[in-house]
């Protein structure tokens, strides 16, 4: 009999209370500010974003926070995930490591998202909520938040980035199968909208815009709220049960990874699958903990860590987080999901505090990573969780060069079914890496109006 | 803690070996016949089209037959396959109805078509062959060959119905990913192609074509060989492993199906849940079979017990079975797996025999009961697959009428996640039954060639 490839976890292993790292973290970050007076936000100051449920837990410093049984029965569609062997992989790289990967592609719209998009649409239709409105890059968040939608009976508006709604237009019929309404962004719809394709009528579009055209929605719509896919507390809450099914899943393979790898665009798949083990290592575990982020995109990497709006138009409160600046466009990635000019402040706090580490890597060794991994374990990856497995090659071969073995666990955050244009055009050899020069990351760094710095 | 909706089994629980019915039914079909003299095949007619293992596997009537450990290691890249029960999707339909599905969309492609894929790469590999052509309808099975040839180091060229083709590009570029070549069927690239374009130009292609398009490629080149997707004895014989599970796992949830349903365009999913039911049958189990075809295509429910071809041009061995006709020309549904003018013998013959019954659905009320089920249920079926679901629908409801419990086990053959076109014609009213008047049929059939009735 082969080795087994996949550990699996019962119904009744499925996390019952999400995990807070705010309770364990050595500092917490900074308070958001709010944005014309830029004094510390207050619950209230949210409130017509958010409802007071999520705004709650979005202050929340308690450890553990019960995830609600109805959201419970709908995370248990797909979850426990699994979590696999990378055998093959392994193999192909002939490096002595060990490569797990949690499996959160196994989600009806395919990703990680569905995690927090479940909890948030459960909590907004307790508050009494009818509608919802959302940006979303590579359609993940959208599609995700559509299933979630449909399952809590709430209407739903997605506003996705151009770039992405052109180059998948299944994310759109995704979206519409589960009754929601998806238009292109910046569209006709919204002031914001508006401003932008006056000012730039070919852009591509980025996560920027979008999130200012559905906060504007959400604003000027009656029992309508606002829903975001990543960046905020309570969603990087949400998507710890990724990391609390691996932590017993490595249990059960009788080892503990030396480096946990996620990629990270605002932040929410590396959190969901690392959190739990920063944990252990504020607790003294010896594990390092890597996000990875494009090598056009290098807000972890080369953005400085100040106060700046979540969006184009400056309506969202003001985050202490490392940013490229509200106004950076990054290029037209295939890496949708990883196209934000911030970063979640408690990842961004965790880097400051040397808890974890970060890497950019371009987009062509992202992708050439992507088709060794389809060509191997079989299964095709999201051109955002290219990244992680592009990290998990370099790690690899250093493992080789220095002659010690390593344990890797990575967070396996989507497939890429719905992104196979990404891979006609690598592999017709039309794909180039898209990278900036820093001059003009430095010119939009420069762009962004002064606010006070955080503490 | 919510109700477990899924039935997972441990890598040790992979069946070892697959099941083959020809050693349990009451009559074997009647032997094929060779093309050209109507008389019984044997195995060397067959030697320049398939590798010799699987000729002695096709006519094999041993009742298991070993997995060999290179297979079984690759299968366990995605089995045991998760049995789930569809909670949302009962309540929805409000019948006294348990609807439990086995899910073969887990795979790398996404369909159960990986499991004979894998198989076939291998044989043929241990044979010597150093190439595969094949045909392939809605692009479930080319992918799925080009995922084991991947894996197995064998070059593939994958001949697409041109309808499909052009409906889903993801396809080509996901058989890409893997490394095999893919074009639209009828091609420039064989005979058999041009003589179709030259006559029909607009023609959208049928499987029939394409596979006239492959066997030809197959006998024209060098260490060349043809796979099949369905249809053939080895073939059902490999997709075995789903209905072996299923036993397993209903077991575990107490249960035993009252009915077990499939939908069945060549016949290889059907038989893969239902075989091993049908074995139970043969020995005096109650258990009603049902395989569900499009009523555009309706092989087993209103196609003549016949010996035809195929393929198109007559290439092909003379198989008895259920035909429409090997020139019949399906209308261009998006169920592009189920477009198939016949029925596999074995399946055929079941027919026969009363040990299983056919029913045909339009593909409006397919569509209706797939958008229930992604709205209910979270994952969006193929196409193909809602066949089957709408013939649970239809039985939930019979069973609300009759005032009677039952349980129902349906195979969940795919994923839709590359079929999205179809639900957006869908939605947006686009969509028609394209059922064909009786006349036409009639037609398709009288065009037929006379052929030798089975015994």
């Amino acid at each position: 009999m082969p080795d087994p490839r996949c550990i699996t976890l019962a119904a009744a292993d499925l996390p019952k209370a999400w995990y807070n790292l705010q309770a364990d973290m050595p500092h917490r970050p900074p308070p958001p500010l709010h944005p014309a007076t830029q004094q510390p936000l207050q619950a209230a100051d949210l409130a017509r974003i958010f409802p007071m449920n999520l705004i709650e837990q979005e202050m929340s410093t308690e450890r553990w926070i019960n995830i609600p049984e109805p959201v419970l029965e709908k995370l248990l569609i797909c979850r426990p995930t699994p979590l696999r062997r990378a055998l093959d992989f392994e193999r192909a790289l002939d490096c002595p490591v060990k490569i797990f990967y949690k499996d959160e592609s196994v989600s009806p719209p395919g990703s990680h998202k569905f995690n927090t998009a479940l909890a948030q649409a459960y909590y907004n239709r307790e508050f009494g909520i009818k509608r919802l409105a959302t940006e979303t890059g590579a359609g993940q968040w959208g599609s995700s938040l559509a299933a979630a939608c449909n399952f809590f009976g709430l209407e739903l508006k997605v506003y996705m980035v151009r770039i992405s709604f052109e180059q998948k237009p299944f994310r759109k019929m995704m979206m519409q199968t589960w009754g929601a309404q998806c238009v292109a962004s910046p569209s006709e719809e919204t002031q914001a909208g508006r401003d932008i394709r006056q000012r730039f009528p070919d852009t591509p579009g980025s996560l920027g815009i979008a999130i200012s055209e559905a906060v504007e929605d959400a604003l000027t719509h009656d029992h309508t709220r606002y829903a975001l896919g990543s960046v905020l507390n309570h969603v990087l809450l949400h998507q710890s049960v990724i990391g609390l099914e691996a932590q017993k899943q490595m249990a059960l393979a009788g080892l503990y990874p030396d480096l946990v790898i996620g990629c990270a665009g605002g932040g929410s798949n590396f959190a969901g699958i690392s959190f739990p083990f920063v944990r252990d290592r504020i607790h003294g575990k010896n594990v390092r903990i890597l996000a990875v982020e494009p090598a056009a995109c290098p807000t972890l990497t080369r953005g400085p860590y100040r106060y700046d709006f979540g969006d184009l138009s400056g309506m969202t409160p003001l985050l202490a987080m490392h940013s490229l600046g509200h106004q950076f466009m990054p290029p037209s990635l295939h890496a949708g999901g990883l196209r934000y000019h911030g970063m979640a402040p408690l990842v961004s706090q965790l880097k400051r505090d040397d808890l974890i580490e970060a890497t950019a890597i371009p987009q062509l060794e992202c992708y050439a990573a992507g088709v060794l991994w389809a060509r191997t374990e079989g299964f095709i990856p999201a051109p955002e969780t290219t990244h992680a497995l592009a990290a998990a090659v370099r790690e690899a071969k250093q493992a080789k060069e220095e002659g010690r073995e390593k344990t890797i666990l990575l967070c396996y955050s989507g497939h890429g079914l719905l992104d196979l244009a990404g891979y006609d055009a690598y592999l017709s050899g039309k794909l180039t890496n898209q990278d900036l020069p820093q001059a003009e990351i430095d010119a939009a760094i420069a762009k962004c109006p002064a606010a006070p710095a955080p503490a």
